[in-house]
This record gives C-alpha cells, structure tokens and sequence, in this order.
C-alpha cells in the first residue's frame, strides 16, 4: 500500500481515503462517493477495511463483528474505489508493537467515557493507516461525531498532511442512522432503535421555538427512550460542536448526542439542535 | 516547511531530516555530515532545531537550555544542510493542542524511569516534525541510544516511511561524549565528566576476558563514579541492544549505558561491551 502510494505522491495525485471497518452499507458509500468527487478523474480513492482490534473494549463486540469481504469489494467498486486496503492484524499489530497515539481533551466524555480505550484504540490505527495510504484527504461519517473531532484535533496536532472531511449521516427511511451493528437488532429491536432520532428531532423542535435548559432535554429524551420496552439510555449530552464543552442551555448550533442500548445492541447518533 | 517537503515529494527527491535541539557540536555535524551523504546531490538535508518544551520535565534544564541561533545556522550551512528549519512553540504547541504520541515499552527504565513524561514528549515532537519534513530517512545520534531505540519502534509501529538512521557518538580527545550540557560544566567538573566513558571503557575490557556478572560491573561503575568529588551515579544498566531487555549476565553484544550527576549538570553515555 504504502509503495503504491509513494507512487502516486511522485505523481503529484490526489488521494482520497475512507478507513472502515468494513461490513458495509450505504452510509459507508455516501462517504466513498465524496471520495470519488474529492479525488476527481485524475485522483485515487483508497478504502480501507479493518476490524480494529484495539478500539474494542474487553466486553465489547469484536469478536463477533460482523464481516462481509466479498460484499465490501463490491459496494467499494460500485462506489468508486480504486484500491481495497485489507491489511492483516500481524501487519498492523505485530507481537511486540507498543506505540499509542492518544487524544487527551475531546476523547475523554461521551464514547470515551462510556468505552475506555476506545479513542486511543481509534487515533493510533488511523495514524498508522494515515503512514500506509499516504492521503492528501480522507473522509469520516458525521454518525461518530465525537471520533470526526478527535481525528480532526490529532491530525492537526501531529501535523499530519491530511485534510479531513466529514460527511453527513445517511438514514434509513424511519431515520434509524446506518450501521453495521443495526444486523444485530431482532425485528422488535429495529422498531424501538428509532428512538434515538425521534430523541434528536424532539430536541431540535423544542429548541426551534426558545433556548432550552439542559436538563429539560435529558429528561425528555430519558422518557423517549424508557418509553421503548428493550431501551436504556447509556447517555445523551449537548455541547458546542467544536470544543466538545458541554453547555447548560441549548440553543440552535448545539450538538446533541446519544448512545442507548436496544436490547443488547449499544447505538449512538447525533445531530444539531 | 511541509509545502516545500511536499514540492520534494513530487519531485521524488531523498529528503534526510536531523532534528535537534540547537547549540550545535561537533556530534551534530557529524549527523548532518552523514545525512548529507545519505541524501546525495540530488537529494535534501532538513536539520531542525527547536528545544521542545513537553520532553523537559518541571524540574529541568528547558530555560536554561543553551540556545545559539547564529551558532547554530553557521554550522548547519558548513555541514551541507539545505533548509534549517526552526519552528515556534505557538506553531508546534497552540493552546488547545492535545495529542500525545507514547512508546509504552523501551521507554519505561533507564532516561524514561529518571525522566517521567521525557520520551512522551520525545515521540510526539518527533511524529509532528516527520509530519512537516515527511523525510525519507532521519538520523539520530548514538549517545542517546534509548531515544533512538523508542524512535525506531515509534516509526516502526506507526508505519512512517521513514528510514531510522543511527550515527556513532562523537567525543572528545579525552573521550566524553558531546553534548550540548557539557557548556554547564565547570573546569573540575569536565575533567570529572570523563568517568562516564571510562566506566564503559573499563567494562568493555573486563568483558572481553569473559562473561561478567551485572551485579560486579556495577559496583565498579559506582566505585569509579563515587572516586570523583562532585559526581554521583544516576543509573547504570546492561541490556539487549534491540529489546533494551535487561540482562544477567555482561558479554560482548550487551549494551551498557549510564547517567551520572557531575556537580548539577547531568550527563549520559554508553557503548557497546
């Protein structure tokens, strides 16, 4: 990978990445498809598909992550991809690797919080995929809203020369936001899952009329989701966009995000309000 | 910086990168010197200086760190250096910079164990200045042997295409190594200075004779340390020059390297036995 794309540097393309973790669907499209337009004709569009080992907790789902090889090349194709990156866990982690890359102010609340790890697990592989790909941009979903920032802040902060994208979450008809782990939910499940964007929705129209107390939306979207026989909120925050600081009233610009458990599957999703 | 690396990029050029901390010796050319040869005509040679801040910790020498910029720039242009590049600490750490980049196993004894937070601060300047060079090969010198052991595996594990060069020590007619921290010295304490390199001598003789417990070595070491007035050992260790491991017992191939405390000032060295 790394050849081929010092290959390109000499020829002075663009390159365009999407790191995944595979098991793709059309959210992970939409982003390949802004690759595609990022990159233009004379440009390459690298997508890469890992199953990050590291950026899974130890009661966490790695080990039954969904995976679709065959499925991912051809959405990859179809979507425009020039190179399919599928590197191996010997490669990326071999027995006696020990460097972290870690983000330290916008990781720490929300996934950081709820998932310990998870961040540090997340910035060292996409700086380790950053070196093999050698991107002039790459592209991230708004779905991992809090991840985009933190990509965002390590990337400026090392100096990387990569310019980041992030590009909106697609949503399936109700606006259940695209995932790979919707697979796991039961019929039932799916149903109660739209919970979470109704959450945003409701928010977004309270604070359409006047600013809005925190704790009044956090109450709100607790009965929203309690309301949903399988469903418990894991959190739900409002914080400026940038900072990732929480506020204490909301206005239009502020972000809301969620993370439920519906049944034993954990969802998150994100908007502004 | 980044922009001219990028215009080298293009033109396929070798680019070979010296980062330091300035008040330049003679050790340092001798890097330069090398890279320059590593680099050839065509190619490009970056020396860098910047005394960074996070691999000082709070009780340390960053204030007082000699600094000579005219010195320093006299040096580079006799050595062959192409672009002395001397960024600012609001360039390289703005406000709500947050990134860390650690290397969790050959930091952790020796110049990581007497200096918290050291080799943390080492990575991460050393990933941000490979980022705004994006070198093709870098060259560290010998004297700081654990640096350029964590520097390896860093750039190793984060896949960085950049190609770790490791230059001898160079010394003095007296045999002590070169070293910005030798201007702290007074004259008493120079000439008690050269009991580091003769420590290391004196074991690499004794271990040329036969395999040597570490446990005698390091009496003789403290012995020799504690014959000067103002000195006081540090540390001293024997270990596996790839692993940094340490070991039991001393044969030609171990690594030893010690840190001792002449007067205030305080000095490392090491060599092979």
């Amino acid at each position: 990978m790394q050849r081929l794309a010092r290959q390109w540097q000499r020829a002075g393309k663009a390159v365009v990445f999407v790191p995944t973790m595979g098991f793709l669907h059309r959210g992970h499209a939409s982003l390949m498809e802004r690759a595609r337009k990022l990159a233009g004709r004379k440009g390459r569009v690298v997508a890469s598909v890992y199953v990050n080992p590291t950026q899974f907790g130890p009661n966490e789902d790695f080990a039954r992550y969904p995976r679709d090889a065959k499925g991912d090349q051809r959405l990859c194709r179809a979507a425009g991809v020039d190179v399919f990156f599928a590197p191996g866990n010997a490669e990326m982690y071999p027995a006696d690797f020990s460097t972290a890359v870690q983000e330290e102010k916008l990781a720490g609340g929300m996934e950081g919080a709820a998932r310990p790890g998870h961040f540090r697990g997340v910035t060292t592989i996409v700086a380790k995929l950053f070196n093999a790909v050698l991107p002039t941009a790459a592209v991230f979903g708004a779905k991992d809203f809090q991840q985009a920032a933190v990509i965002r802040r390590m990337t400026r902060d090392l100096n990387f020369p990569v310019k980041i994208v992030v590009a909106p979450t697609v949503r399936e008809a109700d606006g259940l936001a695209m995932s790979s782990r919707n697979k796991y939910l039961s019929p039932a499940e799916r149903e109660q899952a739209t919970v979470l964007w109704r959450a945003v929705q409701r928010a977004q129209e309270a604070v359409a009329r006047r600013p809005v107390a925190v704790a009044q939306l956090r109450r709100e979207t607790a009965r929203m989701v309690e309301a949903q026989p399988g469903a418990r909120l894991d959190y739900v925050e409002f914080f400026d966009p940038e900072t990732l600081q929480p506020v204490r009233t909301v206005k239009p610009g502020t972000r809301m995000a969620l993370a439920v458990f519906v049944g034993k599957t954990r969802l998150i999703d994100n908007g502004g309000v």
